[in-house]
This record gives structure tokens, C-alpha cells and sequence, in this order.
């Protein structure tokens, strides 16, 4: 079994431009900061409040849903953790796009489950009706997904919801407030649908680990039974309810990165790259039928940082996470500079289907 | 199936003697403030190191082990569902001692195994010798133990991992700061030994959930394949690492316990109780025969939480962490008060069995 290998963390003192795992260039609240400094006292040697208490009623507020239908994970792979020992047993079913969040299959693997994996529209679409019809015990949808940035819409996933009726639906956004809609309501109507968000983007708080799911107050108990008892730490529940009630600040922050990835879209494409919009705080640039290895391998010499998928359909892109104007302009500086003598060096991936329509 | 249920946390600003989910009285280290604060910046935004590097360092020189043989939980819990997760399958067999720390009970019932609960022998040793003739796939050793504080000599944890050869030997040694030996070395000379250590108890830091696993590097591997990707946030780390490197400050508050803890067996059994000697950071103190859920409730009313096991053997006995020597005369001072009326209305629990001889 293969565990889920994230992108490269540069070590302390290394100077890269770090645009592979989809952080948020910009600083969390300064409210985050304070309440950190506030609670790290001779408090730390209690226990933290098991079901991270003051995280929950922020995120009540926040997000307008009572607190019976919220848990908190420590991110939002956790509770995709939890979700899989809760739910799946050997041999059950789970099904999901491909390609997606790669820690679904890592999950899988670990649960025995037999997965249905779903290829993409040509379009990079969403296959949302292919997804009904596998009537999995657990389906999960990445949206917006990544590495290609597509969301699905609400009335898209309502309609899923609703086919699968009794089976249950995972909509995975983490990247959503970069995107122009969102499905947290379809908790409220449909019993069988689990939202998941994470802090880790758009508040900015990848390194604090914080991530929340909302489904009826059913689900939410059978994930109560299989969590660690105290799986938020103190610093943890403070830094995350401060966030929350900070809505501007990330607001500000992901209106600049979409600002960022307009731009990044229309530079990337200028260069000869197909870029599927995304509504995510990455873009997939792809050369299709070409092997992007080498060319991340010559970014990553130069000092920046993509996400290349050598095993996916798409070795013929590389994921950018949207940085500040600056790195980017240091990315397409790179490339112009890269790309003509990977033009001359390259060689098709033998067997690789036609370019598609990036829609 | 039943989740596992932690002591009663306080809420903000409730004033409590809290004497019941074992932490400990004194403050952890400045020096984990210290490093708080040089963290708690701009780069939170940015994902923490996944196998928590500065932590498994910090622990590699203090425990002189080698990095391959460390791995980092959010909390040892986090360890033991990890263990679980990655060694337990369906129907496999488990073995604990009964009475033990709960939670195996709950990750058992999660991974659907079955369980030999092996009784405590009659002076509150652990049953190694029966542990061993059951040759389990998992065999849980939590030394010392709670409730009653008992440890497993170094000789006899060796002995049992020579009997179990292939199988495999958790030696769960949260409280062993506290007790006169350890069996860490173990892991060096015996490949089917894991040994999990916590920085909630001795080194103040319940707050923080930090948990060690030390075992052979193929064991560590296996774990790391069902860890979640960045399972510690980065301020946990860098408060790992900190409370690790000041090993002075982290022994001198183990001798003020273990100080208290004398204080406290002489003055419970003055009080009339059977209190086992206990080499953890809590005593057990027993009235045979007698369900003290009234006594602990009376306790709760006068502002003191301690911990009783309502459907536990010991449901005739308190579990009482050690706190400030000013708690435990506020404890005793309650106890001498209420005793009285407690004798004059308690029953004997039918059927049970006479009183034990405390060794």
C-alpha cells in the first residue's frame, strides 16, 4: 500500500518559492496571533475541551449551522479519516473522480474498500451522473477538485445527493472560497450529504491543522465514536476560532488570490499552456502528451516549487498553487526562460490521448 | 459500540479542584512558551513538517534513540489508533489487562477485534504470565497501570516479549516518568516491541497532545503508512521539541509529585482506605465492596473532580490524580467530612468480592 505523499515542505532556512501544495501566500489574522499568545500559558497542562468547544460555536456562527451538526478535525484529512473507519467496512464500495485528492485512495487502501474511480468529463468536468450510478456506500466529491481547479455546482450536487439517497456524499472544499458557489446548505435538506472546509487555505492556517464537517447531527455522532478524544490541541481550537471571526481578513486575502489567478490563467496560456478555469487557489498548466517531469525538475532548480503528478493522467501538467504577484511573476520569467529548450528536448508520452478541450 | 468517554473538563472559568484526568499541577517548561511565540507568525500558513522533524530530533537526543525509530502522534492516542489501524484486522485477537486504560476497549470495538481481557492479579500486578499464553496479534501493556498505578518490571515486560517472538508488544508507559524504571531500552534489543511515551503527564503538556512512539524502523514504517499527512500542527512541534530539551525542569516536577504522591497514600489509608502503592502520577484508594459513585459525586459538589469507573471492578474506589499539596489537603479535608455519612448510608455492592490485599 502506498501512504499519500505530500508535496515537498522546504527545510528551515531554504529560500524557494513555494507554489506546490496550495497554501495561502498571505499571513492569517492577526487576531490568530493574539489568541495564540493568550492561551499559551500554564493552561497547557490541562486537556484540551474534547470536542474543541469555542472552534464549534465559532464555526455556528460563521457558517450559520448549529453545533450538532459540526465536528472538528485536526484538517480536514482527519475527519476524511474518520469518515472512512466510520462508514467504510472491507469490501465496501467508495466512489470518486479521477483524478482527485490523492488521500482518498491512501484511505481506501488502509479501509480494503473496493473503489469505483470515475475519469473526468473531456472538458475536465465533474462526472457527477457516472458518480450516481456506482451507488456507493461513500462518494466523494473534490470541490472544486483538485488538480484541475472544476467545481461542481450546487444543483449538480443536489441532484447527486438525492440519487443516492440512503448512500452517503462527501463534498470535499477545501478550496471553495476561492470558487463562486458552494454546497454547506445541502446539509440542511439532504441527510445523507457531509461538507468538508478546512482552514488550511483560504483562513491561511495550513500549519495549525483545522478542519470542520457539517452533516445532520446523526453522522456527526458516529464520527464522535471513532475520533481521537482530544484531537484539536488548545492552541489549535483558539487559532481556529479566532479565524472564523475574522471572516474580512480571509475574505480580503482570497479576493487578492483571485485577482492572482486570473492573471496566472491568462499568463500560463500566452506561454502555450492549456489551462483549465479554476475556481481553486491553484491552476493546472498543462502541455498535453508531453512528460512535465523535467520541466518541474528545472523549476525546482531554479528555486520554485510546482506539483507534478508523475503517476496521473496529467504528468502532462503541473498544478501552481497562486502565490503573490511576485513569485508568479518569477514563475513565468522561469518558464518563458525553460520552455523553448523543453520544446526541443521533449518527447511525446507514447500512447497519450489527443489534447482536450479545456471547455 | 461505546466511544471512549474522557474526564469531566472544567469550562472556562469554572473554579475546580481537578483531580481527575491525571495532569499535571505544574506548569510546563518556559521554554515551550518561548517557542510558541517564535511560531505563532506568518508561517502558520504554510503546512507543518509531516514527520514532525524538530520533535523526532529533539526525541532521538533525549532518549537517545535513532530517528528511524520514533514516530510523532497528536497525543499518544492518536499512536494507539495508528497501531490499531495498521496491525488490527477484523476478528484479529487483542490482549489487555482489565482494568486498563479504556481506549483500547474503544479502538478494539472500532477494528472489530476480538478482546482477551486478562484480570489484574489479586495484589494488583499485572498479568504478564496469562498476557503471554494468549499469544494475541496486539498485547497492551500499560505500565504503569491505571487505575491502580502498578508497573511491570523491566525484566518481566522483556520476559513477556520473548514469549509473544513474532507478536506483537505495546508497552503504553504514559506515566513511567513517575515510576522507578522503564522498558524503553526494550525496543533496541526486541524487534516486536513498541513503546508509546506522552508529554501530557510528566511534562505538562495535556494541552499540546503530544505522543512517541519508539520501535524497530519496519514498525515505524508501517505506522507511517496509516499516519495522517501532517498529524502534528506547528506549534506543537516546536512545543515538543522545547519541553524535550529541558529535561531538567520536566524531573523536577516529577519529584514534587512523586513527593505528594507519598504524602497522599499515607494520609488516604490514615482515612481508611486500601490504596496500592503507585509508581503514576495517581493512586487508587478503595473501599472494598462499596460503589463510591456518591462519594464522587459528593466530592463534585464541593468544587473537587476526581475519577470513578462506574462500571469498573473499581467501582468501589476514586482515582485520584496528584495535584498541589494544597489541593490534596483540600481533598482530605473534604474526604475526613463526608466519610462519616458515607459509612453510615453505603451498601455493600451485592455479590462482591472481599476485599483485596493491597501488597
Amino acid at each position: 500500500m502506498a501512504p499519500y505523499v505530500p508535496g515537498e515542505q522546504p527545510r528551515p532556512g531554504q529560500e524557494l518559492i513555494k507554489l506546490n501544495t496550495n497554501e495561502n501566500p498571505y499571513p492569517p489574522s492577526p487576531k490568530v496571533r493574539r489568541a495564540i499568545l493568550a492561551e499559551a500559558t500554564a493552561s497547557l497542562r490541562l486537556y484540551p475541551a474534547p470536542n474543541a468547544d469555542a472552534f464549534i460555536d465559532a464555526a455556528a456562527r460563521a457558517y450559520r449551522v448549529r453545533r450538532e451538526m459540526i465536528i472538528a478535525g485536526n484538517g480536514s484529512d482527519e475527519l476524511l479519516s474518520m469518515l472512512f473507519r466510520a462508514i467504510v467496512g472491507v469490501g465496501d464500495k467508495v466512489a470518486y473522480p479521477q483524478p482527485t485528492y490523492s488521500l482518498y485512495d491512501t484511505l481506501a487502501a488502509i479501509a480494503e474498500a473496493s473503489v469505483a474511480r470515475i475519469p473526468l468529463e473531456p472538458d475536465y468536468r465533474l462526472p457527477l451522473d457516472c458518480l450516481a450510478d456506482e451507488r456507493a456506500r461513500l462518494t466523494i466529491v473534490c470541490s472544486p477538485n483538485s488538480p484541475c481547479g472544476a467545481v461542481a455546482s450546487h444543483d449538480a450536487l443536489a441532484a447527486l445527493a438525492r440519487a443516492l439517497s440512503d448512500h452517503l456524499l462527501v463534498v470535499d472544499e477545501a478550496y471553495v472560497d476561492f470558487a463562486e458557489s458552494n454546497a454547506l446548505d445541502l446539509v440542511r435538506t439532504c441527510d445523507n450529504v457531509i461538507v468538508l472546509r478546512t482552514l488550511s487555505k483560504s483562513f491561511s492556517l495550513a500549519g495549525m491543522r483545522l478542519g470542520l464537517a457539517f452533516a445532520n447531527p446523526a453522522i456527526i455522532q458516529q464520527l464522535r465514536k471513532v475520533k481521537d478524544s482530544y484531537n484539536l490541541n488548545r492552541l489549535a481550537i483558539v487559532a481556529g476560532a479566532a479565524a472564523l471571526a475574522d471572516l474580512p481578513w480571509m475574505r480580503r486575502n482570497v479576493e487578492r488570490v483571485r485577482r492572482t489567478r486570473a492573471l496566472t490563467e491568462r499568463r500560463l496560456r500566452a506561454l502555450g499552456f492549456e489551462v483549465p478555469p479554476s475556481q481553486a487557489n491553484f491552476v493546472l498548466a498543462r502541455l498535453a502528451g508531453y512528460d512535465l517531469a523535467p520541466l518541474a525538475a528545472a523549476l525546482r532548480r531554479r528555486g520554485i516549487l510546482v506539483r507534478h503528478f508523475p503517476k496521473s493522467i496529467f504528468r502532462d501538467a503541473l498544478r501552481v498553487s497562486i502565490g503573490r504577484p511576485s513569485e508568479m511573476r518569477a514563475l513565468f520569467d522561469a518558464l518563458a526562460a525553460l520552455l523553448p529548450s523543453f520544446h526541443r528536448n521533449a518527447e511525446r508520452i507514447s500512447g497519450a490521448p489527443a489534447p482536450t478541450s479545456a471547455g
